[in-house]
Formats: structure tokens, C-alpha cells, sequence
């Protein structure tokens, strides 16, 4: 089913003049997490970032197969610069597609539309929904559903569950990362950029993108925002119903002083989330249990990190873990129980 | 402060070819909460509808000063007809405005817009919002708002804020009703269609339209969905937390059988909602308290009603009333007391 313009694999990797490596996480994401999507990179003169993949030429990607130039780096300003023009107007012309998750839409520079519509190739802007989404209609889906909540905004929900997929993937379970993000949308070449959804149908489109199943197929949902986050609460509000998951894994960052861009407003406590939560979750779906935590320790000691998941568990009674230090096993386990 | 494109004031109300009293409801909602608005009715051959105003013709209502046109009646099959684009090309041929809360956009009819264009006339389509509302930023503001969450939707969340508003008015308090939804736009000139704005903006739109105010100004904003509506929910909770309320309403309407639209959904009890709006409401405002309950008893006999809201107040240690049936007194004094 299509939920999203497909975007054609596999990629080059386009990593422009790249300040630093940050600036290319996207690119970082796609290699981390589906590296068959990645045939190589592409990098400008003065590029500061190396994914440590083969540079290659247009070219030379063309003849090893890959299918669309994937822009994988923020850019400066916002803007789409003339020296990059240059570059994706030349993969144009080489056959390849174009797909960006840039605020800077390629639909809206008349010379990247113009090359495109006379090369007959397609330019995705993945931060811009393709799919006239219907309203939501509540209806129990067949298969099973994972969604990540947060106590707050990038505590980590979409590598939970781009971690939970890669380790169910290993156990040979049936499971599909569904993205809800542009990066998400990009790693995997489809999915619903929610928050550029129209309101009402915000719960509908992640009916759409997570349909009926097999009944041993999880969908593992990328997170957004966090109830408790007053900018976009109601769009993880959307999620946690649309989804209508049947296990919630809670995400938290502990050494936060204040919610992302909200200086004042505290973090809640995963109690809090825990309740709030599963309450809203089991409107949608009343089997729904929290399965586990995923804790982002990325600031905390080995032994600090060890005594925080182990004082967690104890006091949550729920499996925790940082599946990026750690794996994602333990989260998969539970998942497994259900 | 605009928050939509202003629509000028006083109205010609359009029935149209209404083929029943209740088509015409938006039109009767104008009449009831701003009667100052209106100096008319405009009605076609074969019209069932009649708000037992003044029939005019259009000189006429612009000999009385109307200077907006509005559709306040329902449409058949969804488009504009033949016979409506007569009235609507004389009316800006006329020199009046128009404003509609209709799917079928007048921007979207080629023979209205080119006549507007050459008349100077402005086409009003309050169902698609008209400004580039902000991300929320949660800064406490001044003054006092009031946010009426149901169990449902539909349940009378409009008119227990109209209501409210109209009896603070009439007692000398300062206050406001503050639209979220065509009909609620229609009646007062002004306010953000929630429903059609882009995820992210949610709960911006909400911090624009109720901005700092006197310290003893209430503001009373109209609710959308419900936390437990699977198909809306984000909608409601960007209401909460943008809304930054002072005082929630929960509104209710008791016999109804299964959410709206939602068959197998039953509703919550007012004690879950009023524990989940209250938590999250708390986030945003922790001074946010539940001030009263509204009850549509429309379905009710009289003693059944009185009954119902005496057992409700007993109950739920909060004053309970129908503010259609017995005004919204009760309401007032809670918040009047805040």
C-alpha cells in the first residue's frame, strides 16, 4: 500500500558542503539504519562530513544502481544554495529522482521543476504530505502496534523504534518501522510527515499508514512530540489514538532541565507518562499495556547509567533499558510476551 | 488584534433554497447570539427555512447598512448551485462581501472570484485559516481563559461558551467567546478554524487567538472534539494546552448511546474526563481547576433533568446545570469566584 510517494532505492547519499558531521545526520540515519539504501555519497569541495561510505561520482552511482539522490544534510540559511543547484540539477539530468526533507521545498525552486518535468523524474519533499488522508474511523485493525511516547520532545522515540525493528528483524519477527517524521520518511522511503498534516486528519493518516496485518506483525510507530509537551501535544495525542497501540514503550532523557524549548515547564515523571497515556491508549484500543522504558543515558557514566535502569525497573516494574548502548533486546522480550 | 481575516459586520443572512428550519442553523445561531448582526434574511423561491427576521432584498439590506453577505444555510450535495450563484454574483455586484463555512470554498467558483475582483469585494472561506499562525512557545499570558471539554463530541461545548459569554456580558463582566469552528467564526466575525490547520500551528493558533489580556478579562473558548474521540483527540488537546485554561467546563449529554460516529466506543464518565483534561490542562496551567459541569438534557424530561443534574452535583462537588434550560448562572458564578 502505498502511504506516502515511494521514493525510489537505492540512494546516493548527497552530503553537499556539510558544515560538520552533525549537519549530515540525516544521511547518518539512512546508512545507520538501512545501509542497502545507500550505494555512496556524494560530497562538495569543503565537505566537513564522511559517512565513510564511497564518494562517488554521478556517474558512478548511476552504473551502481542507485535511483534517487537522497539530500542528507541541513543546509545553511534555509536555503537551497546556487552551488548545490548545480549538483542536483546535473543528477536530474543523469536519471536520478530528488527527495529532500528540507523546509526549502524543491517543488518551490522553478529551475530544479523545470529540469524535472523535461527529464520526466520526480522531486519527493518528504516534509510535505502526498496523500489526501481520511478521518480516522476507529475500526480494531488486524496485527499489532508499538507506539513510543515521550516524556519529551527528541528523547530518542524514533531510534527506539528503529532499534526495536532491527532487533525484531534479527529474531526473524515480522515487523515494519513506520515513520512519521522527514527523517524517519527518508531511512525508509515512505511514510506520514505528521506534523504537516491538516488537524482533522491527523489521526487518520496513521490509520492509513498502519493498516491491517498479519496477526504476528508488529508495526513499531515513530513517536512526535509528547503529551505532556505544550506545543505539540496533540499531535502525539493523534498518534497514541490513530495508532491504537497494543504496547506503549516509554521514553525518557534524565538529566533534561526543562522541556525541549519550553524553559519553565519541568519534565514529567514517568509515572505520569505511564498513566496519562495508557489511559488515552486504551480508548483506542483497551488491551493496551506499557511494555517498557527506553532511557537516553547519552549524559550519564556506565555505572550511573547501570544504577539509574536498575533502580527503573525496580520502581516501574517494567523491563529498561538504552537501546543504544545496550540493544534493544530487553524491549523486544516484552514485546514478544504479548 | 486580527485573528482571522475580520469579516465586516452587520450581515444579510442567506437562506437560500433551505429545505428545512434545521439547514439554516448557522444562520439561526447568528440570530441567537448576535442578533446585532444581523439585519435580515434573504430567502429564495421554495425556501423552508424563516428566522422571523425582516425579509429584504439586497438593496434593501444595504439601504440598512448590512455589509456581508453570509451563507447560513446548509448546502445540497455539497456544491454551490445555479440558483445560489444568481444571489451571490447580485450580492457583490451589490457591494457586499461574502462568507462561507461550506466545504465547497467560493475561492474555489472561477465566476465568483472574477467578480469579486472586479467589485473590490472581499470571498470569506472561514473554513481554511487565513493566517500563518505561530508554533505554540507556552508563555504564561495575562487575563483568564475558560475551555469547555466534552465526553463527546456535538455534546454542546458552542453553546455552553456562548451561553457563558452572553450571561457575563449581561452581569458587566468582561469576557469574550473565542471561535474554533466555522459556525462559531460565522457568528462573532472572527476566530481560527482549528480543524483545517497544519499539525504544528495547533496550539499556536490557540496562544493568537487568546492573547494577554486585563487581569479580570475572561476569555471563553469554543472546545472542538474530545480527548476521548479517537478521530479528533489532537484537536481537543491542543486546545488544552494551547488554551492555557484557568477553568475547564466539562460538557455531557447522557443518553447517548455511543461516541459520535464512533460505533463500539462508548463514552467516558465525567470523572475520567474531568481527571485526564484536569491532569493535562495542569501542564500548561498548573492553576487550572474543573469549575463546573454543563449537561445537554435536551432528551430529558423536566424531573429527569433536574434529577440527573442534582445526583450529578452531589456526586461530582461541582455546580451542574443545562445552561439552554436554565441559563448559565451556575457556570458564571464558578468562574466568577476564581
Amino acid at each position: 500500500m502505498e502511504t506516502h510517494a515511494m521514493i525510489e532505492t537505492p540512494y546516493l547519499l548527497f552530503l553537499g558542503d556539510a558544515p560538520d558531521q552533525l549537519a549530515a545526520k540525516v544521511a547518518q540515519g539512512i546508512k545507520d539504519w538501512r545501509p542497502e539504501n545507500a550505494v555512496g555519497q556524494f560530497r562538495m569541495d569543503g565537505c566537513k562530513a564522511d559517512l565513510g561510505l564511497t564518494d562517488m561520482t554521478l556517474a558512478e552511482a548511476k552504473a551502481a544502481g542507485a535511483k534517487t539522490l537522497v539530500i542528507g544534510v541541513a543546509n545553511r540559511g534555509g536555503l537551497i544554495s546556487q552551488e548545490w543547484k548545480k549538483v542536483l540539477v546535473a543528477a536530474l539530468e543523469e536519471g536520478f529522482d530528488l527527495a529532500s526533507g528540507l523546509h526549502n521545498l524543491l517543488r518551490d525552486e522553478a529551475d530544479l521543476v523545470a529540469v524535472a518535468e523535461a527529464t520526466g523524474r520526480t522531486l519527493h519533499d518528504v516534509r510535505i504530505p502526498s496523500v489526501q488522508y481520511p478521518i480516522a474511523n476507529g475500526v480494531k485493525r488486524t496485527g499489532k502496534r508499538c507506539l513510543a511516547v515521550g516524556t519529551d520532545c527528541s528523547v530518542g522515540k524514533m531510534y527506539t523504534a528503529l532499534a526495536m525493528d532491527a532487533e525484531m528483524r534479527a529474531r526473524g519477527m515480522q515487523s515494519t518501522f513506520r515513520a512519521t517524521g522527514q527523517t524517519g520518511i527518508l531511512i525508509t522511503g515512505n511514510g506520514v510527515p505528521l506534523d504537516a498534516v491538516i488537524a482533522d486528519f491527523m489521526a487518520g493518516s496513521i490509520e492509513y499508514l498502519t493498516p491491517n496485518n498479519d496477526a504476528d506483525h508488529w508495526d513499531l510507530i515513530e513517536g512526535q512530540g509528547s503529551l505532556f509537551h505544550v506545543s505539540y501535544s496533540g499531535v502525539t495525542m493523534a498518534l497514541v489514538h490513530g495508532g491504537q497501540p497494543d504496547a506503549l514503550i516509554l521514553c525518557h532523557e534524565p538529566t533534561r532541565p526543562h522541556m525541549r524549548g519550553l524553559p519553565g515547564y519541568t519534565l514529567p515523571s514517568l509515572e505520569d507518562l505511564r498513566d496519562v497515556a495508557l489511559k488515552l491508549a486504551q480508548v483506542g484500543n483497551p488491551a493496551c499495556v506499557v511494555a517498557g522504558i527506553s532511557v537516553n543515558t547519552q549524559h550519564m557514566g556506565e555505572d550511573e547509567a547501570q544504577a539509574y535502569l536498575a533502580k527503573l525497573e525496580t520502581e516501574m516494574g517494567l523491563p529498561a533499558t538504552d537501546p543504544f548502548r545496550y540493544g534493544a533486546g530487553k524491549l523486544v522480550d516484552a514485546l514478544a510476551a504479548i
